[in-house]
């Protein structure tokens, strides 16, 4: 079978040698006009246009012109440029099959979420510049503000490969978790909720509220005043979604007022922030810079979950991460 | 039964009414010369020498002296001033048991370690600093060196409660993970090795090593220049058992080196460290103030852990976190 591989996917030299020689069977096309990062849409390449597959971050617009395209491999756990009813409608139509690279970043990202929650409950940021002798009040204050995770509640927002993965790591810590998503499919590990009802999981007070939304109209600042008004006094919020999904001046208010105890944010609107924004001077408002899905060998891990999806599609197996 | 119970815990009111209300079937001498913190032993009251149970920290000087001692429960983790030949000849010779406080502190303890591990693998003291923009040159080198924990390997040295609650804690990340221990019982929940072998698995090469070693005349300096030298280059140490287990200069020459890529230290020698000391001023050495075993209602936590053994005592049945 000649296949018609297209790929506009931004990795370094090494990978794309490992892209090369798991496609050899078949005709690769790569573009000459890649994107900057995997997140960044590429410049069309004509190529695209008979290409059965592609591997990247393509234009929807010119996707759609891509007459023989059977199957889409976004490179990005997000599909937000795609995630249109005109691109579903179409897709549905010409029964392409579109998967996003979900899995390739959840280890990382999980990890992160969890290296934010430890960080908080064992008080890193205030322990790790203190100096604080032994008996002192600081030290004291210090060791009784510490709250083990054991036992306490989470909800998870935005409930996908992230979540799914996250549930795993905190299995241990025998916590009290709860997700919510925009579908429900029953597949879920935990108890999980339509999204239309987070106003009434949020008022049962969770200790921990993990955004981990992506950027869409119906998700835009998601988290507002009302919202942050529900969570529970002293309970602590992260985002490893979209920066979008927060209203950042209600954040502000419900951190300065200590309402909300502390926010840990990998993501922000827009990134990074202006030097002189609010939320960089608030004591109690920790801010990665997106960094959550980062690891070692990123590149390798993307185009080998390429590779795995492609032998699924030539055998005509389920591929995975499938999101349309 | 009327046992006589001496307790010269230091607990705030609220902990010492829970422990008088724990024992209102037996007669509680509390001590008026009560020691500064958990740790710290306490000056002699003469009470000590007629009780039958003992908790708190008193001075293994003065319990030689208690006649009808039967069973001691220390409030701490360390049993370092306990722990000599003397002693321990006394105490068996006597038939009294010995408890330690290990449990109280073992969730705490491992989830800090935790903390360390996912801090260091997400780079968070570095990726909390900066607000490197999406592609630049620092965004990418952090996304590349962080490491996801899964599917590396671990040493544990010193394995005890805190070290079995760690492992619980890392299972969901499939991790290799190998321990050490004085005496191996059988009953580890990992491949356990004696102590003296300790170099062979040193050799092995594991990603973290993780010192939870009591202070002790055989623990002094354990990990010294020749040790860190068998470590595996780009190997991270972490210590959450005694500042007295590691030789800091040679720990500074493999951080400056580069050779151990990072230390986080829970401990040192002594706490805290002086101003000028230069394990301060290194880059990749990471210290908290002995907070480990912290946390909110500690106190609460340690009269209940009493308790539970008083019934457990009063039964007959096995004592809890017994080490003598």
């Amino acid at each position: 079978m000649t296949l018609r591989i297209f790929s506009d996917v931004s990795a370094p030299e090494s990978s794309l040698r490992l892209l090369a020689d798991g496609t050899s069977g078949y005709e690769l096309c790569l573009s000459r006009t890649r994107g900057g990062s995997v997140l960044d849409q590429a410049p069309t390449d004509p190529q695209l246009y008979t290409a059965e597959v592609a591997f990247g971050q393509p234009d929807p617009g010119a996707i759609i012109h891509a007459k023989s395209l059977r199957w889409l491999q976004i490179s990005s756990s997000s599909i937000t440029r795609y995630d249109t009813p005109e691109f579903r409608e179409w897709v549905t139509r010409r029964g392409i099959a579109v998967c996003n690279s979900a899995s390739v970043y959840a280890e990382a990202c999980a990890e992160h979420a969890l290296s934010f929650m430890l960080a908080q409950s064992r008080l890193l940021p205030e322990s790790l510049r203190t100096r604080a002798r032994g008996g002192s009040e600081a030290w004291e204050r210090l060791r009784n503000n510490s709250m083990p995770l054991r036992g306490q509640s989470v909800l998870i927002v935005g409930y996908g490969a992230i979540g799914a993965r996250l549930v795993e790591l905190l299995r241990p810590f025998e916590m009290n978790v709860t997700a919510v998503r925009r579908e429900v499919r029953g597949d879920e590990s935990v108890p999980t909720i339509q999204v239309g009802r987070v106003d009434d999981v949020l008022s049962l007070g969770p200790d921990h509220v993990i955004d981990i939304l992506p950027d869409s109209a119906e998700t835009a600042n998601f988290f507002d005043a009302a919202r942050f008004a529900k969570m529970n006094p002293g309970s602590v919020f992260y985002n490893i979604g979209r920066g979008t999904t927060v209203d950042q001046t209600a954040l502000l208010e419900v951190l300065d007022s200590g309402r909300v105890a502390a926010a840990w944010l990998d993501v922000t609107c827009p990134e990074p922030l202006p030097e002189d924004h609010p939320l960089l001077a608030q004591w109690n408002c920790h801010i990665t810079p997106h960094v959550a899905g980062g690891h070692r060998d990123e590149s390798v891990t993307l185009v080998r979950h390429f590779l795995g999806n492609l032998l699924r599609f030539t055998r005509g197996e389920a591929l995975r991460d499938r999101v349309m």
